[in-house]
């Protein structure tokens, strides 16, 4: 196809030591599941990761920690965007002095109600100071929590202004929105972060999904995003589809990143993995049985 | 009155170099004008003061410039409450390392919609971390801005559970929760971040104020804070009532940050107050000369 990036990218969760340290060793096991499971690429340091509550340097460290448990730099994609821009082009070299071109960039997220301009300003500033022409830049909009939206027109000013943004990442949920920038912007590679409208977005040229569900339903998406044009595997893909959305529902149901660390904490029958940094909290103990009947009940792949 | 805050304090804007690094020379001397027309203190590096925008390796630097310049410990209140809880507590620390105790703190403001508990987690862990009882903390609420909004039941949990926690500065602009903080918290300092509400504040226990206006109003500002009990000073603190409100109208007609430092470039004939950091756009050069109007149109003190 030619996208910047495509495929099947895991938003990973961060798993945290006692201490609420990331924890290097799990994360790597983690990520090498994810591959396993069919991932083209692991969205380490998104939101579901919990990127925005480590400091630049735990960042560097997570980013290093991928890296040295034998992630490839091809595989990854790193989140890199923060409140103040010094730090956005900090994570950004550092990421392309590893070797990783492809990074998701959130606008600066502080202040609220921005112009356009301003946001084009933010964009430009960081990518004159970054001054790499290797940056494979990934824009990320996810308005529910950034609380800053990246306008259809601005979108196509940056574009039309940097070569070196090839992506965007849309987390709103909106499919109107995904359906417009596709239509906008003919091959520039527009991720899904809503894994159930990963099926019809494909149709529609969509690249491929950054999602948190791929946690938990990686198999499952690898499957859309391989057989969804091949009529022979329609009830494959349907039987896909059914994992996603349930699984989904389910997140949902809790709230995303806690939920996704309480299944794997069950999965590997390691309490550790439950452990969240303030302001979220650990999945509530006393839906855990809950919990653990609903994953059981999931349709299989 | 004993509160652990008071007075009229400045939440000021930060003048940048043409690089849009700090220009310290530029604060300081902004610092003591404030300092000299009336403000008891300096809240450097709030939302006014484009804070979020500087990496934690830049506020340092700001704040150290302040106290260079001539600015006491005791007249600062720096912002220190950034995304990342390691980065909040890095921050504090290196302000009572200079000897300032009260810091002015920001929940981490990426995730929204998360929980009292996850909020009273955050601040405890911050705490509990920087374990040093020479704290004064201010909570900040600016709902608006942060979108992480602090509830009347969160502020009573965390002043019954922190003895360090002194006051809140309330930026919300309803007056109803001010007065509400003030009924559920005896002797707890809330400072208002609406100037024009300073007045009638004062008269329900409110403890001062910490706004943006009073980088062009502080005069005002401190004849209502001195003056308002004094029945003989009524037809004074009139006067400069009305110029708080004429000021702030002309504030929010353009956005707060950008406008104060047109005004500010203006006053000093130095266009380089202009300066601010992206996603801020710098005051609108078509509307210079109509702001230059409404600024002599502000009622005299």
């Amino acid at each position: 196809m030619g996208f910047g990036i495509s495929g099947v990218y895991c938003a990973t969760v961060t798993p945290l030591n006692a201490d609420l340290s990331p924890d290097l060793q799990r994360l790597g096991a983690h990520c090498h599941n994810l591959i396993a499971d069919g991932c083209h690429g692991i969205a380490l340091l998104g939101t579901t990761g919990e990127a925005n509550s480590f400091s630049v340097a735990e960042r560097k460290t997570i980013l290093e920690g991928a890296l040295a448990a034998g992630i490839t730099p091809e595989q990854l994609a790193p989140g890199v965007g923060v409140a103040a821009i010094p730090d956005t082009v900090e994570l950004t070299r550092h990421a392309l002095s590893l070797g990783i071109s492809r990074v998701v960039m959130l606008p600066p997220f502080y202040y609220k109600g921005v112009s356009d301009d301003g946001i084009f300003a933010a964009y430009a500033g960081i990518i004159e100071a970054v001054a790499d022409p290797r940056l494979k830049l990934i824009l990320y909009h996810i308005p529910q929590t950034s609380a800053v939206p990246l306008s259809r027109p601005l979108v196509t000013r940056l574009i039309a202004a940097f070569p070196g943004i090839v992506g965007l990442k849309d987390s709103s949920g909106d499919y109107g929105n995904m359906q417009g920038l596709v239509e906008d912007n003919p091959g520039f590679a527009v991720m899904v972060g809503a894994d159930p409208l990963l099926l019809p977005f494909l149709k529609i040229g969509g690249a491929g999904c950054i999602t948190a569900t791929s946690n938990l339903a990686a198999r499952a998406l690898r499957t859309i995003y391989d057989h969804h044009a091949d009529p022979a595997r329609a009830s494959e893909v349907d039987a896909a589809q059914g994992r996603i959305e349930a699984a989904r529902a389910m997140l949902n149901s809790y709230g995303q990143i806690p939920t996704i660390k309480a299944v794997l904490a069950e999965r590997d029958g390691d309490d550790g993995w439950s452990r969240v940094r303030p302001p979220l909290m650990p999945f509530a103990a006393d839906k855990l049985g809950e919990l653990s009947e609903r994953v059981a009940a999931l349709p299989a792949l």
